[in-house]
């Protein structure tokens, strides 16, 4: 039997958020509470009977395990079933596949994905160093290697691989930061100015510059995934359901893999999530990529297949990859200009997913949209988690 | 629709553990690959689409996230499904539950569920602290507060309401250690001399003294769920399915609940596994709680109905609670002479279970076992997690 025959549709019936940032006056607890009540009004009061909390630092940055428990009661839901899902900066995404599943099991009526990450104002001073995490703690942290220098090293092996144009990668945080400009959620609210870009072509992390890195950052998002059938009568969005799902793992050690620039899990979660939904990537009316990093970007677009090996780059301009293009990418301003609140960035996603596709997504609106693809990166690309979301 | 309905039978089809102890010379991941391998090969070479791995406290003490792909990669299963599943020392409990759901659904054939846990040997050296991420670290980490000290409080207002028999909880430590003497797998392999407990009613955390206390521990085990259908031919064991499951959360702060020594979700997991099941608690031959300490051992017995409240320590005897008594528990040492590798714990629970139910348990044979009842707790209960197993 495989998922596909088992006739229960998944429905993404409610979504909530708080705002992306330096949130220092706000607690763990309290970003996610926020976020989960705003799920819930959204969803006509849905009762969830189960919470995935995608989190990647809790443990290390708060000394805090069992945010299942923790969260439940906080929201008012004690007693449902509740843990914590984590699979590095892809944690969100794991947590919605997680829900994804419990509602196709049938076993639950109604499944609570929360995002969560308190990135500032944590215990000991260190909160930079958690995000090696991430890597292989002994043959990469190890030596020294943190997310972005793996990152930048990358890069540079991608320019020198595919003779890049430099000055070309710009269009991805110009993208990025249009679109965050108008979502009253993004950590940065404002277009980057002309020339900025190539201003700041200094060597931050070797060959990334600033606008080449997405911010790490605070916030909470969630989505309750339910049937059909469940639903009050009186919920009146239209409906957006959740028609494939994947999770596929790589090597986590990028020395362990046949090529540091070509990302397996990246590339096969979509292929399988899309085969599941019975669409092609191309179909997607918007792609909500995990854009880490620009070299993050170029890969992600090449992985799901719009645009060959080497050649993300080129659709790094606004006509193509803007929100009136041909595949608009990061909506609500990704992980650039939304901000990565690491272990909440995947729920993020499929919130800003559900927005578009249910027409309620503003200036940030992608007109029609119809069928949403979204994908969440753990590292680089050691855990890669798609989703396949449409309007009915 | 309600998961008895769809008719999946999930099956226990491969067991493997490693040693538990202070393994100082074997890391996380050897540690999981040898369980996992070792479950693998049980299986008549099953092959898993997906890992859950339980696990609480690589990121804070391992400084390794992502374990999924990290294993996955390191046992030759590059690519499948994977994810590291978190609710403190239930941790193994729930990536059992995950691997249970995710068979439920029909959407993997077979699943793997390792739980992993390294202790000693690990950056930094404050590896007790991180222990307490299990509390509220808010309300009571911040207070100062261990897992042991505040079990010892709450033990310390256990005799006093209950006027319990200091003496008598030595039964729990005696049955536990002469189970464990015939565990080639466990920490403590010795029986317990006849009054070292009464020679050790010193305070070390305040009422509870050493023998009360499990010790925290490294090790692995891994169980391999799949449906009756995927099982080779070759395969030759005695059938064991689970056919109960259930995961319940309650306040994760003592102070936020009802009664400090009435432990709801320990008592809710274990009725929904049974209803699950269609069995009843004192149908099962045998009971592998989780006595992280003489608190729990004796709350346990209360929540799983059979004692009454406040009654639990007077089963504490090994003609009632030993391999030949009424209600066998900890049959093969139990957390307190095995061990309790954290976040492993939960699964050594199903691999002990299997083996008794297999009827491979060797000396450790719970004579004609057919129903054995398992349970996985995080922190004092804050998480629950409950499965029922039966032989065929």
């Amino acid at each position: 039997m495989s998922v596909e025959k088992m006739n229960i549709n998944v429905i993404a019936a409610g979504i909530g958020q708080t705002n992306v940032g330096e949130l220092w006056d706000v607690s763990l607890r309290e970003l996610a509470a926020e976020a989960i009540l705003g799920a819930l009004k959204d969803s006509g009061n849905l009762k969830p009977q189960v919470i995935y909390v995608g989190n990647m630092l809790a443990g290390s940055a708060s000394r805090q395990a069992n945010l299942g428990a923790l969260i439940a009661e906080d929201v008012g839901m004690r007693g449902v079933e509740g843990v914590t899902v984590e699979a590095a900066d892809a944690s969100g995404g794991a947590a919605l596949r997680m829900a994804y599943l419990a509602v196709l099991s049938g076993a639950v009526d109604a499944a609570l994905a929360v995002g969560v990450e308190k990135f500032t104002d944590v215990i000991g001073s260190e909160s930079e160093s958690f995000i090696s995490q991430m890597l292989d703690a002994n043959f990469e942290a190890a030596q020294g290697l943190t997310p972005l220098s793996l990152a930048g090293l990358l890069f540079h092996r991608y320019m020198h691989e595919y003779s890049a144009d430099r000055e070309a990668f710009a269009g991805f945080p110009e993208v990025a930061h249009a679109n965050g400009a108008t979502n009253p959620y993004a950590m940065y609210q404002q277009p980057m100015r002309i020339g900025a870009y190539q201003k700041r072509v200094s060597k931050d992390a070797w060959v990334l510059n600033l606008f080449d890195v997405a911010p790490y950052a605070d916030g909470a998002a969630a989505v309750i995934l339910t049937r059909e059938d469940v639903l009050s009568r009186s919920w009146e969005h239209p409906l957006v359901k959740v028609i494939g799902s994947s999770l596929v793992t790589d090597a986590l050690s990028i020395h362990d893999r046949p090529s540091p620039l070509v990302w397996d899990a990246a590339r096969l979660s979509i292929e399988r999530a899309c085969r599941g939904a019975g669409v092609m990537p191309k179909d997607a009316d918007f792609f909500e990529y995990h854009d880490a990093t620009s070299l993050h970007a170029t890969i992600s677009l090449e992985a799901a297949g719009f645009a060959s090996l080497g050649k993300g780059w080129t659709l790094a301009k606004p006509e193509i990859i803007g929100l009136n293009g041909k595949i608009p990418v990061a909506t609500f301003g990704g992980l650039k200009a939304r901000g990565h609140p690491l272990g909440a960035t995947g729920v993020y996603q499929a919130v800003e997913a559900v927005m578009q596709l249910r027409g309620e997504a503003g200036e940030n609106q992608v007109e029609g949209a119809k069928l949403g693809l979204i994908q969440s990166l753990g590292g680089m690309a050691s855990t890669a988690v798609a989703h396949v979301l449409a309007r009915q």
